[in-house]
């Protein structure tokens, strides 16, 4: 699995990705190898593009259950390997050289809605240029890494089903709601 | 991409995942290709190992922003391609055949953490039998489907980055807390 993997995984290449890459092959470089189960579990501190390649590459996915989302908006990867408590927690510190005033304005444009052709180029060319400095950078350019204690949290749990009473279909006895004595699903619960 | 590629995602071969990959070859089939960005919209509403299934196949992942979450405990996804407000709702109504007490006697010695030779092997034969039931039933024997219309959510944004005072480490803008007239991140507004 190398970062044109990655890259089909998510659906196009960009400068989030590559670090997100970049985290992931430093993990698992410190963690050994990528988790088939719940062995290894991340916790990512945004929801960006760079969690996608964490999860192809670290195999720690949202399905699983070993990706853990804290909605704090922070580039930082906290790995755990259980049952060992010692977590490596990479926090990105790099960031995107700034543009000349030419790219700059063109990015504005961009943002704006612009999709001309000549718009367009600059700023595929831009994030391409972003893209090779991550993929090139050291590892000390762009994280400061520490190691820390956690608490592992609990494996994923697997619970029975239900059917609601409302609509017939079933739902995991944890979010089941009772209404006026029936048991049903969250969404007829609303209604 | 096939299921032997979603198991490969994965990490590991499932009837959970099974189910994903059956509704994600519908979803395709009615919707058209995989998302390269966000043109497809999966609303998962679980986080089963089928979610995995379907970020691998349509290209609805957790780190492009168009794979959206409602936790109601439901074997239930919509998909939706924008600009198009019409979607597809796959509701799963498959069950697992009920074992014979047998199976059942071993299932329940594996669940409370029986790990013997013996057990191990019948629960992997009962995962490959609910699997391969999976694969091969017709989709009406699966799902529900029905069209429905929805509200287009919003293509994800991106915010830009501010140093949280604290700790120094980069926030989006709008996860800071303002603390003491100083512009933190939200571990250390917690702190």
């Amino acid at each position: 699995m190398n970062f044109d993997d990655a890259v089909t995984f998510h659906g196009h290449a960009c400068p989030g990705l590559a670090i997100g890459y970049r985290v992931a092959t430093l993990a698992l470089k410190e963690l050994g190898v990528r988790s088939r189960d719940e062995e290894l579990l991340a916790i990512v501190e945004n929801n960006s593009c760079a969690v996608d390649a964490i999860q192809f590459m670290c195999g720690c996915t949202f399905g699983k259950g070993n990706l853990i989302f804290k909605d704090f908006g922070k580039q930082v990867y906290t790995f755990i390997r259980r049952p060992h408590p010692d977590a490596l927690r990479i926090a990105v510190k790099w960031e995107p050289p700034s543009d000349d005033p030419e790219t700059e304005a063109m990015w504005k444009r961009y943002a704006e809605g612009d999709r001309s052709k000549q718009v367009t180029a600059m700023v595929q060319d831009r994030k391409a240029r972003r893209m090779k400095s991550v993929l090139e950078a050291d590892d000390s350019e762009l994280f400061a890494v520490k190691r820390i204690r956690l608490e592992i949290p609990e494996p994923a749990r697997i619970y029975k089903s239900l059917a609601c009473a409302a609509c017939g279909e079933t739902v995991m006895e944890p979010r089941t709601r009772e209404v006026g004595g029936q048991v049903v699903c969250i969404p007829c619960s609303e209604k």
